[in-house]
Order: structure tokens, then C-alpha cells, then sequence
């Protein structure tokens, strides 16, 4: 089905001199790392895992493994790299996710029906786009390369976000199989308390928040602008699973005075008892996660919890969410570490640092009160890269900071995600803020 | 099944002084006007006419004038009036709109099933409520006088909002029936040319927004705080019927460039071709008003859009919404005055001013691109009033400014109203906005 | 809106004879009549009442009156009475039900949003169609009048179909009202036990069923043809409310064994749990019906059962339903006498005669386990009231009888009604059979 | 996941004598070819095939595979073969179709969700039951054998019936994926001219129907009972293709007068346009096969129509459908023989024969004009087993005949298959019949 790259096909400059190649060879080994990574995400999936969708929010690993080369093959190899030919011209159609300005595509809800191509084929997808964008950067002249530099690194970087995709998607499929099949099975071991909680002052003012310079960034974090804050403080760390069980067993989830009224009538729907995830066996409160089904860690962060919920429990608290702009200003100059995919524990981890505020980067992403809407001044790519972001600016709220499944190196203060309020199915936590 | 109200059942303390007498004739003045004009906007409808709900969003005509009863009821007669019995004691059920604290209440989109009581026991259900509002007005002692006083005029500007409602309803309702009955007939005289579109320039800086001070406004109006505005221009006057025109013409709903997702969305689902009650009729657009089937009045500010259909329009226009800081700070200092319910036009006007920013009050909702949060600071009020605004606040966009359905006095510069972005049976228009 | 029928425009032959004069005046007599009994029943209606829809399956109250109207209008007035202009050239969208040949029509689900033409209206209406079939009738010479007459008669029994639908439609809309409100208030009298049950044998055999020969009759009854039956054994009156509480103690809605799969899947959903319009008040079950909420009487026919439920029971009690042939074999022969709509009851009662089987004409319509299907040799009348019946014939059962709804004079041994096996807002009960 | 299945630990008695031994090798080699053509059948399949649910109406082919060995587990190993253990005691829930009395199970709708069992877990499920039975039978005594053969028979015949779901399944799995998947390539070979079409007369009279005697049969098919006739005419082979396409130029999709209301109600709603898998490329019609997309072969039988369709044609063509009575009258007494799965065309062919009825056995399954229920005194087994056919007595359509995808010796004259009236993914057509 698919037609093999041959790399002898396009015409291949040689580039010009020894310090543009090592440029060139950490971009590929940059790529190919970041490809890799991917890959490996998939590795002990069977075919089975990697093809099934839970749910229309949710996409099939495979289809996640197919999607993120397409994206290099319509935004760098077609355009770029000359006599490339598609691996296969119904692909398009097929792993387009939303990009209306790239033709026509399968409906989202229906990305789970298509079994074919199969898992290898996709693999050979795969290698035939891995293989066709060494060539591209090996290849390509210094002024295309500089170039083509800023959309291989979209690429990566929309690569790295369809990595925590897969998980987010592989464990709403696990949990869907009444026999809760682990995704790398392991037993947590159980923590002590959690560090008790503090509320750290930052001063009002005017600062500027938004990304400039160096470095990557996706266009919504821009233009970098001036914002006005008031005094506030915000939590030493996040909201633990023992915290939340204290707001259930407070009846937060019946007090309709706690919620907004859209969360409300999804309570009143039965939607929403607990976390996503969480189950009642004999009384005790378990947690199926990407390690299986185990008991909560009361000193972990809380995780999978809508907005709605996030704000509820603020309320309950006496506290309230913070904005984006609160977050960033307490985030920025804090460096960006945290337990992130790397670390390998794919769940959140109780906060275990004295450098406060805790847990700013990495476990669960975390609610703002903020929604998701353009910065100042702030205008989308143009051409079909420019429906990256800009297009979901409605209704939907930001969330800061990345969690156990994002990929080292992909999050930053300025890093807006963003979800509609009541979705759960994101490594989605919060961490409280107030007044000063 | 009302029981009549006996006004001698209650104690009647007598007022003090004959200064107190006026504020108190004043006072119960308003209110028997108030409640008269609510009256009024329904005494052409037939009982079949204020029955029916035409969609789960509208409310029967006879529900808007029980609901603003109730609420008269719950909020001032039953906590104040001494030996006040309700009149029945299953309306509480039945026209309690949303106030979780003030018990169970009929399910929203059923309120159309309720065909008892009828518009006779509703209108004797009014009288009851209106004669025990003016015997506790007049027989309260000064002291409970002045703590009373807001919740009365919190309950008129209740009643005012109703008002609009009714008509945005019964619009609806009409719009439902082949037979396009009109709520007052009348053939539009069609205007000449809409004035010429000019870009107010507005200053930079840092600004107070929300209410404070003297005059009734709602809780989520404050508190007053400083917000930073970067220099800005606004349009002087509406977009026409006409500019909408032309925006059709160029594709304006085939366009997915244009578009938020969640409204491109409902484009393709067929959900938005045209602003909603407009028809085509051998190829001319018409419009469905409280007036009737009506040819568009090209110089007339557009009507019924959604939050999706705006924000294109002016991504169309090369420019943007106004956000609702930017809106109130050019509408303050600007006399309250324009074309509302007052004027008996029933429909938006071309504008017919030279002052400028002209249709600032009237005619239209401006649709801004603000979702309506708290402003910062805010708390609800204690109690079930506490549900009037501040649980609305996710997932809505802010409105400024009255239309032509509202009535006089209840606009105001930091009034602010709310909508789904999807939603269009509301009197919203837009006005146009750039960076400066 | 309806314009006034002018008699005078009208061209009218004089009768020849005085025989002729006797039948036609009895012809109008009888027309009359039946126009007149559809009136009374909406009598002590409120407009309100009459405007609203509670379910798709259900029409407004002024809906019926006007759409029996446009049934003469349509097939006798427009056709045959030279110089007949129609009383408002919309109502053929608004009130054509499903006749496809007849033209496009208002969708069903949306009858209630028609608020306009008023009750007032539609009373016009109906005195203009009145009065223009009186010409028609009275002017028509002999030929013309005998080749109207079963066109007439047609009408008349469509009428009497929609007297029993207007009042199955208002206990509907009453019930989903928390007022409860009663179309005749009435406590009802407790009788003595129920007559106890017997099973009466019939023999096995060849036997006619179906139509023929003098008298009006649908399409659908005929043509009279052999079946051939096994003996059987039917029981002398219907299942009673007491039995009905048995099967529910005994725990008839929980177990799956006794139920069709289709059936248990609504019990499942919660469709299903006592029949339609039980509730339960302190342990105590009630009924709603036309006279209020009332306790059950136990010795009175079960009513508002969907086919699932009697098939359950029937299971349930060792036995089954009789097939439509049994019962027609049964019945013929019977005086068509029982609790019809004319007794004023206007719900089932007690089996109270010694002629057994009791009960077989009026009380409930009796589900039988037939499939509503086309007699061998069926061919439905030509033009648009052949879709009067046949098109129906896929997935519903038919009930035989009559009920308490049902006007004196339009059952018959051979009539089929039909519903849906889930429906059970018809006056539907049971009668058990066996194999002999 | 699965435990091994260890002989050695179930008491194994020996047969007694040789004869015996022939029969318990005939029996066991019988299962082992059922069991092996299953296996075959998904011999081609990806697992990632294997997995998916296309609709609510399919169910993966891994769950059907899984599922038949659960029926001999449940219904054979555990309550017959002493020591037996199940493979694995989640499986009951993930793989009891819809037998209540067999405990709780998965949701139907959400098969495709389950991706462990992974397709080699299923492999090994499939040999632990395989295995098992083949110990039960070759060690049971001869008088448990005689009580278990006819257990072993209705297994069988299950596991066939889900042979020809799978391919049913298969079809419109891949018929979802925008490439077309082929079950098995392959280019149809076009014939010549489609037989012409005869009627066939048949006598009326007293015929009877339903099996008795020996041979497998399925409850639904007795009792064996009198039926009455009229003489009538049955077609000499099925409607084609062609044909269809004449129904189709002649507006057999755009005339209600051709169709049942319910029917008629889904093709407005756009669901029918022309038989299922059809697809017009530049105004051809082909057809979308387990061979893969083909031109329509004008003279092979229509396949994949709804009763409602065919009920449609047969009025457009002046005819009717047979009753299932009709149909098996004429049925009895022809070999059963025809193109059946074992032929390996997978796809209706068109009558290659001279002997009439044509295409009696095989090709499409034959709606006809009778709902499906019970036959007179029919009582279903007792036990879970009762479930397996009688509990879908209403809203459903008999079907005769069998078809391309049904396995040889699994069809016979008295075989009742059913679907609901609007279904389409079996291989459904249609012969017609009328009045003689
Ligand atoms: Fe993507
Ligand atoms: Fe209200
Ligand atoms: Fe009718
Ligand atoms: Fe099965």
C-alpha cells in the first residue's frame, strides 16, 4: 500500500561546509530522537490496542503514529523536498486531523472504523517519512534549510503533543475493558503525607506575560503583552487526592451552591461522582491509571477532573483558580522541571521539592479561571499551519504547566494548552490561588 | 386555585412622615408601572399565544408573567410580609426558574406542557402578588422600608429583563408557525442609505470599569477595578443588514477561513446560512419580525447573529469585536438614550445621529469577544439570589449595551449581558473594532 | 382568516323526492350530530388546553377539530360542491396529517407550536365547513348524493377516530402536568371484587373473518376471508387492576424470562415500571385518568399498558393473547354493546353482566398477539385515502373492541385498531387466552 | 489470560464398544470442521480487522469467535464436563451475547471497546474449548452422550449462524473504510442476460408447516401445524439486479405511494437511496462486495435491501412478497442446494438452473410478507437456552431461504431467519408472488 521512499529520487545538494553539517546532524538527531520517542510509546501495544477509539475526543494510537507524519509529509516533504511522492495518495484523507485548508478528511468520530492500513503498514508510513525528511534536512541547501528549520520544529513539537495524546487515549481505552488491562502494569508505592499546604504572595503590577525571543512557541503565546494584576497568592503545590476526598465526603458533589451551572446539570446527568477513572470497590477509592488499577495515593495530585470540578472544589476551599497570567508570572525564572514523561512514572507523583511553589511544571496540567482566547494583537499563521491554534479560541478554558505525559522539553511558562470545561480525559489537575 | 390576597390578613404599620409617604408613592408608583408594562406586552396575545414554548431556550409568555410573580413572592412577600400566604402553594414548583436554594422547580424545557393555570389564573396570580407588594410597600415600617427597597428594585429590574424575554420568545414562537402571525403588524418604511462607517480612535492606558457608586446595578457589575487597555478604535455605528449582505454575497458561510471551529461546525451542519429569521424568497432576503414578514432594511443594524457568526463578520472586515472593556469605557460619559422597547419600533433603526459612537444604547446586544467571567473580586450575593449571575459564568460571551426590546432605564453603560456563543433568538447585533 | 362560506355562491339542485328528503335529512341529522359530539368534548377546555402538544405521538385538541375538517373539506367539499372556496387556503399544510397525495403538511412533531388559527378561529372554521357539507348534502342531486354518501361516512368515522384521540391526547398533556389538572373531576365509586375468571371454549376450525356485506367498514377489515383456528379458550372479561398488582408484587417488571426483548430493554431504560399514569403516593398506588388522580379500583380493567407488558402478563399468568381471529370469532354475534364514550364514565369499569364473554366492546382495546398485517387479497382504496390504513401495516399490533373512549356505534366485531407494541397512551388493555 | 485446558485433570471414562466409537468420531469430527471453518474464515483477517465494531447491529469478528466457544462452555464444559475450568471467569461477562438467564454481560454496542482478549488470546480460548469438548465427547458414557448430542448440535449450528455473521460483519466494516478493503479480491465476472421471469403456480388448501422428525431445527420452527392457503404464484427466481435498476430509474425511491409510512420515513430522512454498499461513481452504480468494489451484475439477485424496499418493489411491480407459509410450501420437497458459503462466491449469483423455483436454497435471503412470531402452541426450551429464539418475537420480519454467506447444510426448507424491518447488512432480497 505503501510506495517505499527512494531516496535516490530527489535531488540531494550536498551542504556546504563542516558547521552547517553539525547543524544539520543534530536537527536530524533531534528528529529522529523525537520519531523514535514515539514509537516507543507504541511498542508494547498490540495491533488490537493501537486501532480501537474509545470515544470521538480520543483517536486510535495508530491513527496518532499515521497523523504526525502526515503532518511532515503535507507541511515539508510535498511543498519542499523535490519528486517526493505521498506513501499514499488516500492518506491524506485519512490523517488530516482538522486542517480544513488540506482538502477534505474522515469524519473524527469514525477514525476508529479503519482498520487498514494496519498497524505495520503504518509503520512502513512511518519509515517511508522518517526516511524522506533525513534526506530533506540532510539535503537541502543552506538558505532552504534555515528555512525549513521553524516547520520541522512545529512538526516535532505537534509530534511531542500527539505523544501525551496517545496516552491520554490509551488509558480512556483501558478503561473502557471491564478487565482494566494495565498499560505498563506496576504496583505505586504508597507515599507519606503530603506536604502540608502554603499560600506563596506575589506582589500586583503591571508585567508582561507571552512568549518573545528565542525559542519555540506556537503562535497563541503571542504577542508578548503587557498585563495588570492585582496582589494574589497562590498554593505551594497542587490539589492531592486526599484533599479531594475530604470535598467528597463533604458532599461536594451535592451541593449545588459549590458549581457552576453547566457543571451542575452534568452532575445532575450522573456524570460526574469523583475523578474520571476513580472506582468504588468495597468502600475504598481506587484509581485506574496508565499503571492499572490501584489504590489512591492521598499525597499525589488530584487528576482527570473537568473544570467544573476544579472550580467547584476552589469554591468549597474558600479559594478560587488562578488566571493564566497569575500562573505565568509565578512560573516564569522557575526552571522547567518536573515529573515529566521521562521520568517513566506516568502518573502524577506527590510534590517532594522545598524550591516552592512545587509542582509547577509536570504532573498534571493545571485549570486556569482564564478561558482560551487570543492575546492582544495576536494573528494566526497564515496558510492551513494557522489553524493550528487560533480556530479553537471559543469556549474553552487554558490550562498551564504539563503533566506526567508530556515529553520533556515541550513545556514552558508560556505554554497555553487548552480543553473545554468539561472534559477529563487530560492529566488535568488544578492548584489553588486567592486574593492577597 | 389562586387564593385572593386579603389585605387586611396583614399587619399594616403606618409611615411616620409625610416625606417618607412620597419616596414610599414613588416607590410603589414604579412598581405598579413596571408591572404594568409587563402586562401590556401581552394583552395582544391570545391565551393560545401565551402558552406554547417554542424551543427549550424560550419560556411561554404566561411562565414570564408568573416567574417575575414568584420571584416577588419568594424574595419580598413570604421572608416580609407578615401573614402573607402564597397563592398557591404548587407555583413555587412551577415557576421558579433556576434557584437551586429555593427548592425543586419544573423542568425547563416542559414549561410549554403547562396549560393550568391559564392566562386568567395567571393574571389573577399577578394581581395577588401586585396587591401585597403595595401593601407591604406602604405598610412596611422606614427601617424595613429601606432594606426592602433593593430587593424590590432588583425584582423590577427582574420584571424588565422578562420583558425583553417575552418578546425575544414570542418572536420565536411566531417564527414557528407557517402562517407568520405578527406580534404588531406594520409594513417597515424603508430608510436611505446607512450613514457612512467610520473608526473612532480611543486612548491607551489604565481604565476603571464596573459599577460603583449610586443607581441599581447587578452583582456581576463589580466590583469596579482597573483594567489596562492598549489605544483601540471603534466603528461608529452597527454593521447594517447591508455589510451582511455583502458578506453572504462573498461567501461569508462557505468559508471555513472565517471561522471559529465550534461555528464552522454548525455551519456545515446546516445550522447557520443566514441571520436566523431571515428568509429567502424568490431570491430576495425577507425578514421575520415582531412586525411581521418584512423585505430587509439594508441601513438597519443586523440582528440575530451568534457569537460565531460576529466573530467572522469581522474576521471577514479585516477587523475584530470590541472587548467589553474597551466597549464600556467608550460608552460611559454617553447619555443612556438610543431606540429601546420605549419607542414602540419593536425592530433596530437605522442610526440617525451625529453623535458618535452612534447605536452605542439599543437597537441591538453588541456582541463582544469577552466570555463573561468575574471580574476580580467578585462574590456572589448570599443566598439564593446569589444564583442570579454568577453561576453563568463559563462557556457565555458578554453583550453590551440594550436593544429594541429592553426597556428605558434598565441599560447601562456597565450592564452586562450574557449568551451562548451559538445562541441567536436574542436582539444581537455586533459593532466593529481594531487595534489602533 | 377563514373566510365566510357563502351558501348563495353555491349552485343547488332540489332534491327530487320526499323519500330522498328523509334520507338526506337524516344524513345531515347524523352529521350533524357526530360534528356536534367532537365539539362537546372540547367544551370545558381552556384555549390553553387546546393548543398544546404533549408528545409527538399526540395532537393539540384544536388541531383535531380543525383537521377532521380539513378531511371534508378535502375529499367532499373541494371536489364536489361547485364554486367551494376553502376557508383559508394555509390550513391544508397546517392540518393534513399524512395523506402524501394530498400535499406537503406541517411536520407532526411540531403541531403544538401553532398558535395561531385560535380556538376562536378554528370554531369558524369548523362552522364553515359545517355549514358548506349541509349545502352539499342537502343540494346534491340523487346520483351525486348516493356517490358522496360513503365519502360522508368515511368522514364521519374519521371524526369519531379523532374524538377518541382528542380525549387519549388530554389525559396525555394533563398528566404532564403537576397540577394534575381533571378533564371531568369525579371521584371515583370503589366497586365490589371482580367478577371471577373464567375461560370459555370455542372450537377449532374454518372460519370467515373480516368485512362484507351492508354497513360502513374500513379498507382494512376486509376482504372476508377463511382462517383457519385451532381451539381455544378466551377469558370471560379482562385483566383487572388487582390481577395487575400481582404481577407487579410478584415481581413481573424484574424479570426478564417473562418479557419479549424488546420489551425488557425499555424496562431496563426505565420506560416501563407500572402502567401509564400509575403513581405511587405513600406506598399507595393511584391512577390518573380523565376524571383526576383517583385510587385504583381493582375489580376495573388494567388500562394504559404497552403490547410488551400484556405479553409479559400473559407469560406471567401461564397463558397468552388471543390472535385478532380468535377474537373476531368470538365476538361476532355479540351485541356492540359496552362502556363506550356515551356511558360518561370515561374510564374502564368492572365487568358487570352475566352474558359472558363480558366485555369485549368498549372498556379497553384489547391487544391481541397479531401483527397488524393486510388481509390475504388486500388492496387499499385508490387515490390519497388508500393511505387512510395500508401504509401503516408494518410493525404494529392490532387491538380489537373498542373503549371507554371509543363512540358508541363505531366498533364492530371485524374493526382493527392498531399501535405500536411500546404505545400506551390509548385506552389498551388485555383479555388472556389459551389453547383449548 | 487463559488457563490451559489440562486433560488430564477431567475423569475420563471409556467408550464402550466400537460402534459406539464411530458415532462419537463422526460426532467429534464434525466439531472439529465447524470449528475449523470458523477459524478459516478469519484466516485472512489483520487482528486490527478482528477488533472493530462498525455499528451497534455488528460485532467483532475476535467477539465472535470468542463468543461461540462461550456458548459451549456455558452450555456444554461447565455443567457437563467434570473438573472443567473455565479459561478465563471475565470472559462469561465479555462474551454472553444476550442471555439473561446466563448471568450479566458487556454492552453490545460497546464490543468494539475491547481490545484484550487481543486475537491470539482468542486463538487459545478457542483450542482450551476446543480441546474440552473434544475430551467430553470421547469420554462421556453413552447415555450422557445421547443427552448431549443434541446440545452439541445447537452449539454447531450457533457457531454457523455466526459464520455467516462474521462475513455479514465484515462487509460493513470495510465498507466504512474510505480504501475499499476487499474481504477477498477479486474482479466479477459479468453474465449474460438474467433468466426471464416466470410465475410458478401453487394449489391453495390445507398445507402443513414447521419441522417435525428427525434433524436438527431450532424451536421457532415448530411446532409442525396446519396452515390454510389460497392458491397463489411465486416467482421463478429472485428480483436482480437489474430490475432494481429499473425500480430506481422509475422513481421507486422519490414515490410515497409505493411505500410503508415507516419506510417512506427513512428514505425522507435520507437513509435509503438504493440498496446498502451501492455507490454511484460517475453515474455507474457498483457495488461494494467481500470481493471488493464492482460493477453491479445486472443479472445476479439484488442483496442488501430492507423489508421496507422490497415491500416497495414488489408494489411498483404490481406484485407482493410471499408469506413465509407460501414460501416454505414451495420450498419443501427441492434439494437444499444452491451457492452457499461453501461455494466460495461470496456473493449472490445469478439462477444458472433449469429446474424452478430457482435459487430457492442460497444466493439472498428471502424477505417475506410475514412478521415474526410464534407458531401456534410454540413453548420455548426451558432455560437459558429458551432465550435463543423466542424472546425476538415482535417487530421483526421472517426471512427464508439462506444465502452466499450461509453455510452449507445449515439452511432447509423450515429455517425462519428474522430481521427488522429496516435493516440491511444481511444478505437480504426478495422473490416475488401474488394472488393466483
Ligand atoms: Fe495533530
Ligand atoms: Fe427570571
Ligand atoms: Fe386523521
Ligand atoms: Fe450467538
Amino acid at each position: 500500500m505503501n510506495k517505499p521512499w527512494n531516496p535516490h529520487a530527489a535531488a540531494r545538494p550536498s551542504p556546504s561546509d563542516a558547521s552547517d553539517t553539525d547543524v544539520r546532524d543534530a536537527a536530524i538527531a533531534r528528529f529522529l530522537k523525537v520519531r523514535g520517542q514515539t514509537e516507543a510509546l507504541a511498542r508494547d501495544l498490540h495491533p488490537e490496542d493501537q486501532t480501537v477509539q474509545s470515544m470521538p475526543d480520543c483517536s486510535p494510537t495508530k491513527w496518532h503514529l499515521a497523523h504526525v507524519s502526515w503532518f511532515f509529509e503535507t507541511f515539508l516533504l510535498v511543498p519542499h523536498l523535490p519528486g517526493y511522492e505521498v506513501a499514499n495518495a488516500d492518506f491524506a484523507f485519512l490523517f488530516n486531523s482538522y486542517y480544513e485548508a488540506a482538502g477534505p478528511r474522515h469524519a473524527r468520530f469514525a477514525r476508529g472504523l479503519i482498520t487498514r492500513p494496519t498497524v505495520a503498514e503504518v509503520a512502513d508510513y512511518r519509515r517511508h517519512v522518517t526516511d524522506a525528511m533525513t534526506d530533506l534536512l540532510a539535503g537541502a541547501d543552506e538558505e532552504t534549510f534555515a528555512r525549513l528549520a521553524p516547520l520541522v520544529e512545529i512538526g516535532l513539537n505537534h509530534e511531542q503533543q500527539h505523544q501525551e495524546l496517545i496516552l491520554m487515549d490509551i488509558l480512556n481505552l483501558f478503561a473502557a475493558n471491564p478487565l482494566r488491562p494495565a498499560y505498563r502494569p506496576g504496583r505505586l508505592a504508597m507515599t507519606a503525607e503530603a506536604r502540608p499546604l502554603a499560600f506563596i504572595d506575589y506582589p500586583g503590577g503591571i508585567f508582561e506575560i507571552g512568549h518573545a525571543g528565542e525559542g519555540f512557541s506556537y503562535d497563541n503565546e503571542g504577542p508578548r503583552h503587557e498585563v495588570l494584576l492585582r496582589p494574589f497568592r497562590l498554593a505551594s503545590r497542587a490539589v492531592t487526592n486526599g484533599e479531594w476526598l475530604a470535598f467528597i465526603a463533604d458532599g461536594g458533589y451535592r451541593r449545588p451552591d459549590l458549581w457552576l451551572a453547566d457543571g451542575w446539570a452534568r452532575v445532575k446527568a450522573g456524570e460526574y461522582e469523583a475523578p474520571l477513572y476513580w472506582e468504588r470497590h468495597d468502600g475504598d477509592w481506587q484509581a485506574f491509571t496508565l499503571n492499572g488499577l490501584n489504590p489512591l495515593d492521598p499525597a499525589a495530585p488530584v487528576v482527570h477532573v473537568s473544570y467544573y470540578e476544579a472550580d467547584a472544589f476552589a469554591r468549597w476551599a474558600g479559594k478560587r483558580l488562578p488566571t493564566e497570567a497569575e500562573w505565568e508570572v509565578a512560573a516564569r525564572g522557575l526552571p522547567v522541571a518536573g515529573n515529566f514523561l521521562d521520568s517513566g512514572a506516568l502518573r502524577p507523583l506527590p510534590a517532594a521539592t522545598d524550591d516552592l511553589p512545587a509542582q509547577m511544571f509536570g504532573d498534571v496540567w493545571e485549570w486556569t479561571q482564564s478561558p482560551y482566547v487570543a492575546y492582544p494583537g495576536y494573528r494566526p499563521a497564515p496558510g492551513a499551519l494557522g489553524e493550528y491554534n487560533g480556530k479553537f479560541m471559543s469556549s474553552q478554558m487554558v490550562l498551564r504547566g504539563g503533566c506526567c505525559a508530556t515529553p520533556e522539553g515541550h513545556a514552558r511558562a508560556t505554554y497555553r494548552n487548552f480543553f473545554y470545561p468539561h472534559q477529563r480525559w487530560a492529566f488535568s489537575g488544578l492548584r489553588l490561588a486567592e486574593d492577597a
